[in-house]
């Protein structure tokens, strides 16, 4: 058996890195590692890649918003998801101390992320980067003592960085979830969750009456996350997931009917929802 | 009378800057300028500002989800909004020339904006900034003719610089929303919106029965974004925008029995809105 391309936002050592190994665990994979979350799905979409892994929400700072528009915009599918929990170091070389630091890489929401560590830093002039795991590959790169990044611990043996401090998140239950897409939808086993891209009417009452069909049908709504339609101001996307299987008629039928009131609509995918993993504070969620 | 001051997000030229001028129109004010959200947000509720001006939502790229978060964190209010279309230029020193440019500064929202264009240019390297106006300044003050920035065309003035090119973002039909904020609430004239955020129950169907209360009592809702509750993995507040006016005794009422159906419930605030001004692409939108 050959190995399936998978592309992987950022580099070998990131926290996507970790959710690919994860979700993967037992399979041959040939990873390759792209800079831009668009280069990601592009990857996928052109069939270079057989698979991708994006990040797509933080239980901390929400919904990774760009994620969202790229996968609509290339017409990728949802095939999986997993959780990944998110465990923040400040990294440098290592000879270097803490007091000759001056300057901080980081993905801007790993910035966001440790903002009441380096509120006790105020000379530290941040620098906002590609990922997290870039962040520790550069700081390798320029030797420079002076210099340090915010990533996980992976990424500090893997770029040969010193652990300054860890677990420097302002919120230590701090998740990212991760979505595993595909050029096309794909047949899953036991696939318990739909992910749902729609736009309403334009009348009174459009999105209050969408979310009846789920309520009326049982369907346990987990997350809603609106998105701007490009030139037409203040419109928007309602990207939707719902737990529930289309091989199962009933929902089949909901979901079809659904589709009927919305002005577009759209099923990015029905996959087996992540169930937390070893991470009890979101199991206890899923009630 | 003595000028009111007023905190702006970036400097004299930027986005927000245009935003405060048109709002206070025919007032005397005392600008402050904060070059991060939290410290226009902390001027305001510490009071050494009277109000403070913020982007809120941009019709291209979404909600600028920090804003939200630090709004209810510092437990400000919202007394007015204004729409401003965004118009961007790519700006440089007079003397350069646009083939010897190598790194284009601007705010992440503003270069993603511009991805269409940036495209065109892939040997630049995107250096993302605190503000468009800051880019702009920085490129004035660093005088590096390879130096250029993305912002709109009152920077140019402002900072004497060059316009490259102008309507470079991708999508003509382009604005910014901004929050007008406060320490606390204010009653308001002709108020017409209202800013809610709330959490719902823990039970299947909580978003539907709250929306609910705003369809049945004919209230139109015009946005809604979820935010992360720290803390508690894949909860929720959401941020409800709805037209009415407080001081109409049937939307008080409808307001209150709402607030006793969530979790938590504040209202940020009930302010005039902005029908758009001389934009007829946001008015048509209102009817």
């Amino acid at each position: 058996m050959t190995a399936y391309p998978v592309a992987c936002f950022g580099q070998a050592g990131s926290y996507t890195y970790e959710a690919m190994l994860d979700y993967f665990a037992g399979q041959e994979i040939d990873p390759q590692y792209c800079s831009h979350f668009e280069d990601v799905i592009e990857a996928v979409s052109t069939q270079q890649a057989r698979y991708g892994v994006v990040p797509i929400e933080n239980s901390s700072t929400g919904g990774i918003t760009d994620v969202y528009d790229l996968i609509h915009r290339y017409d990728c599918r949802v095939v999986g998801e997993k959780y990944v929990k998110v465990e923040h170091c400040l990294l440098g070389l290592p000879e270097a101390s803490l007091e000759e630091i001056t300057k901080v890489y980081s993905h801007p929401q790993g910035l966001d992320q440790c903002r009441s560590y380096l509120k006790q830093h105020p000379k530290w002039q941040l620098h906002p980067y590609f990922s997290t795991s870039q962040s520790a590959k550069i700081v390798s790169e320029e030797k420079n003592p002076a210099h340090a990044a915010i990533a996980n611990k992976i990424a500090a043996s893997m770029y040969g960085l010193k652990v300054f401090a860890s677990h420097i998140n302002d919120n230590t239950t701090n998740y990212t979830r991760f979505f595993i897409i595909a050029a096309a939808p794909e047949e899953i086993e036991k696939a318990d969750k739909i992910t749902l891209v729609l736009t309403t009417k334009h009348e009174p009452g459009a999105l209050y009456h969408i979310l009846g069909y789920f309520f009326y049908n049982g369907m346990n709504m987990t997350h809603l996350e609106s998105r701007p339609i490009k030139g037409r101001p203040f419109e928007y996307f309602f990207h939707i997931d719902v737990m529930g299987s289309l091989a199962d008629p009933v929902t089949h039928h909901v979901i079809h009917n659904l589709a009927g009131q919305c002005n577009y609509f759209k099923i990015l995918g029905n996959y087996r929802s992540d169930q937390g993993g070893n991470y009890d504070e979101i199991r206890s969620h899923w009630g």
